[in-house]
């Protein structure tokens, strides 16, 4: 059994990295290739959002997850596979938001127009699904499904956007559907395509458990955290999130404020939710998920790629940016 | 040998719904329940979209494609894939045109938002996919590759908007990518999936002729035809389709015209690509590409369903709207 505690923490994404540095640039460069569609303007989309960087942690937790059960070899397919549906999902999430700002730049729409960064959008998705079936016909089912509920969970965000009645499993359910869904699959995929049903489902466990977590990070950086988009956001659109629901439960007449609240009163909101105790117990329930998350994977030999896995879980709780 | 003449023209649209009654009603069943989502939001969506009608073309030609090589039974799952990947195309062309009006309704976006409407988009395409995953892997690696090609088509339309020097080439490599893929993928998919190379090659050929042909008498109709679409609408655009190429060759001057036109010059400069008989020719080209594609046709065996299928390819270019 692994030992969880301190000495699996002290892992870091520098590791994790470090232990798959080879297949990691790989698909990076395979990346590339894949959005270099012979229609140009589908390949600048394409070229300026692969540019824009980003973390790059679906095709890491899919390299990883391989590893894991004794999978090598050149997998870099495979790991774009996951890191296509994301670019597409920011390509229309874009679109949807109509944010100005993705990762500190531009964002592909005021660049390119709402066009083109939805049609690449579809062409980025279409690719990886092309990617899955040359990998084996369980990976599409299963990918298929992953998108459908990304979209759902898109849309269950978005008729919540503005009603402060969302209860917490509302919120778990969108969020599990619009993040750890993909993050799931990506890490689990390995052991889907050789059959390995059992570190299948402890590694789909774990990839659920972190995508949650990594997604109540977000919602709690918004509140302070130096991230890409402007801090302040979610409350800014009325968007429920935990920290929030935490919040309004401590703090009688806060759901009012925040009901009838103008721009103005936005700083001084966030420092009550701040205040209040919220984010600490916020990162406490990410913090729980991951534990769970890292649990799961006992199921599994251990090996570096095994710890590079639990190095990573909590490094997503962890960051700050 | 099929006796392609007259005998083969005078079949109706109605005798080729007649022939897949039971099974086009199945699937438009399946097709409400396909769209069907738990998030209240996806579903009116899907379900404000399927209700709103349209040919279903997609599915008639897929159960024909069948029916053609001998194929019976239930395939309504079958014959939504294609039909599903139309309407998130329908979806997403809706946010892309910006156009307030779909088949004579209000279009979605307009009601439900560029947001839900995107997103539904993406949720009908992974359905798509995972029916496709269900039936065959094979029928995966194309649907990809046409759901691809579709997305290209889409853009090179964009990227060519007020680019009068177009081609030709590029008009007809555009239309193929846009509409013909899909068309050429539902009608094979049934040959596709039980390994039959030949009928399939046969009927890819006659669903990209169709499909090409279909797209060309979409184009001449906006010169005039009561589509629910706004006539004119391309002209307006400054959308480069086969009619104005054809009269742009043949007038001289109208090249810059058309460039500097106002809206109040719209109804001249229509009249003007009617009346240089670039309509007649562009429909000659459009009947010509039928007449290839029913051609293809030849290497299956005689067939109610093969006769439906010349009768369906020659109602694409005789409808009126």
């Amino acid at each position: 059994m692994i030992e969880i505690g301190p000495l699996a923490r002290s892992e870091t994404l520098a590791d994790a990295f470090a232990l798959a540095a080879v297949e990691m640039h790989r698909a990076e460069g395979r990346l590339a290739e894949l959005v270099a569609s012979k229609v140009p303007l589908i390949h600048a989309v394409g070229a300026y959002l692969c540019e824009s960087g980003g973390k790059r942690l679906r095709p890491l937790l899919t390299v990883l997850g391989c590893q894991a059960i004794g999978l090598h070899g050149d997998m870099s397919e495979l790991m774009c596979i996951g890191e296509l549906i994301h670019l597409a999902s920011l390509l229309h999430d874009d679109v949807v938001d109509d944010a100005p700002l993705r990762r500190g730049r531009p964002a592909g729409h005021g660049i390119y127009g709402n066009a083109a960064v939805i049609l690449t959008g579809d062409f980025c998705l279409a690719q990886a699904v092309l990617l899955a079936a040359k990998a084996d016909y369980r990976a599409v089912k299963s990918l298929a499904t992953a998108i459908m509920a990304m979209a759902e969970g898109e849309v269950l965000q978005l008729q919540q956007k503005g009603n402060l009645v969302t209860s917490r499993e509302e919120y778990l359910e969108m969020v599990d559907k619009k993040s750890a869904a993909l993050i799931a699959w990506c890490v689990s995929i390995g052991a889907q395509t050789v059959g390995n049903l059992d570190a299948a489902e402890a590694l789909d466990q774990f990839g659920r458990g972190v995508g949650v977590a990594f997604q109540i990070t977000d919602d709690v950086l918004d509140y302070g955290g130096p991230t890409g988009k402007a801090a302040g956001q979610d409350l800014r659109e009325r968007k429920v999130t935990l920290p929030l629901l935490l919040a309004m439960e401590r703090i009688p007449g806060l759901h009012a404020r925040v009901e009838t609240s103008k721009d103005a009163d936005i700083l001084g909101l966030m420092e009550e939710v701040r205040a209040c105790g919220a984010l600490d117990d916020t990162m406490a329930e990410a913090r729980s998920r991951i534990e769970s998350a890292v649990e799961a994977l006992n199921v599994l030999a251990p090996s570096a790629a095994r710890q590079a896995l639990v190095g990573l879980a909590w490094f997503v709780v962890e960051r700050t940016g």
